[in-house]
């Protein structure tokens, strides 16, 4: 197998126009790239558009350990940030959760995650990524699928304590704590 | 010339760790990928923190053409975002501009750029790009370098109108009106 | 009649608990204190939370022109900005409106009103206003009631408009113009 | 004494066009509408706007007791609030403070303190008052004046700590936490 010329990676071997990268070339790209992201809070909200609940889901890491995480999901390429949020919302909360996207494409944080502890709150060892993380109602019924075993729906107070806080994967507790205050409810 | 493997691309002659790719590596991470920039309106305040002017940058595209622009740039593998900002900053307006960049890591707008027009307000014929952008408020002196060839500061009821917004590339007279009217001060 | 002492204002006749001032107190106090109002820009969005419609009202002022103007009024002793924010809109769009309430109650604009003309892009002959204003989703039916004569539904495009701006009152066209920036939809 | 008719409150005797009001006056409109309010975070920020340090001032109550608190004051008729925003930093933090306001009108956060706890995360018993409030860079010497007997230069960690949230009075812990996580610091 040859290459295009020096230097040139390899095309993708399937569908040369498929906006998913194969493993390969994925891993190169994480050594070389930040990697754009979008994050949700999912919430709920009463009649005035007060948060009352938080959800965040149960997810077993690589590791096998049960952690605390986020909506979260990489943007693909041709995609938009609002396209890519409504498709993380339904993988993580399924077919059914009737996300109430914003109406303001700015995010309430930006998060940097980077490989290596230290340089900002977030921490992914897997790669380099820029989070824009958005705090989304949701009207329906939630039923994780793929990965995420469960959502657990908590109040403000109880998301805004330290020991919820350090039960959530990769400095997100930080970006949890972020979302509240940035809708007012941060304990 | 071999690849390592199938679909695994070849790793930067040079330098394997730099956060800078190649022209072949960029032009292939740009057909798969979106990027992601910074882009700042550069600014300058009164003693209240008021906008009184705001600096736009003339310079000649790929095609020769004059057209005016804001600062923008790429962040880097393992940068910050807030690094990547004054990189730009003073890469396009010189050592002596002493920017102020926010306190805030949130963007006034995320700016979607993508090669065909329609999707959004943006265009870039090069790639995907996914733009955060500021407004910064300068206190130095501004010595465009590179291919910026001037800045230019204007009011901001001049850099409010149609005709002010029809003279800048990509669609970023939508991106400046809307940094005007983030500062409240789009005519 | 007396008063209780020198410089005391009369006790409201009626209620002396109620929130509400009379026409001689309202005037006392509009020319002694900026008074705090919401102001709402209703919209219609799409599954996506785009913005794809802008609600205007018509209205006589008191001049008897026609004049364009948002959802708009005082927020009272006691009660919440939330509660001010879905109150106004009730009373302007009616008991259908349906009214998505922003889950942040950080507005997209402050807009400050003057009884003269050249101290902001704002001018309320009656008095020094401080207004919160928001953009708010409505997903019911909008039955415009009271002083509105009438919602017209435009495109972000005609709101972005010049003429459109014009026939704003107050400057509102200004702050329209902000609120299509806000949500990612000024042209 | 008497007045010009039944319910008009008594002109100010001294001043009639001055914005402040008698002690008397202000009573009866803390009783009868909600004051705006303007509050600061004052902070250090290091060469690329990272938060280093925030300012608490350390203030005797009316009960002689000592606690801490943010740099806070009402809004004047005529004043804008940028206005008046400068002049409480000036009052609070000394005439060489030179705080850089932020470029945008547009609180972190609005706080609502009713004299009843519970209706919100604030609470002032004095009144009903709503706070836009809005951390500021300081760049020069501050040297408390008036009633402030201290300003307290913390980290964003020490300023994050739920010891620390607890020491500060009306919920303002809530307030100065939100501050932290708008400009991303929050521990």
């Amino acid at each position: 197998m040859s290459t295009v010329g020096a230097g040139i990676p390899e095309p993708p071997r399937e569908d040369p126009n498929s906006a998913w990268l194969s493993a390969d070339e994925l891993e190169w790209t994480r050594a070389r790239l930040p990697l754009l992201y979008v994050e949700a809070v999912p919430v709920r909200v009463d009649g005035l558009g007060v948060v009352t609940h938080v959800g965040v889901l149960l997810r077993a890491n690589e590791a096998g350990e049960m952690t605390r995480t986020l909506v979260s999901g990489r943007v693909m390429y041709g995609e938009t940030v609002r396209d890519a949020l409504f498709r993380h919302l339904e993988k993580d909360l399924g077919p059914m959760a009737f996300p109430l996207l914003p109406a303001s494409p700015v995010p309430f944080q930006v998060a940097e995650y980077f490989p290596i502890p230290g340089l900002s709150a977030y921490v992914d060892e897997r790669q380099h990524a820029v989070s824009l993380a958005y705090v989304v109602p949701v009207s329906g019924t939630c039923e994780p699928r793929q990965d995420a075993l469960e959502i657990t729906w908590v109040t403000p107070a109880e998301a805004s304590s330290p020991a919820f806080h350090a039960e959530m994967e990769g400095g997100r507790g930080t970006l949890l704590r972020a979302a509240l205050a940035s809708v007012g409810v941060l304990g």
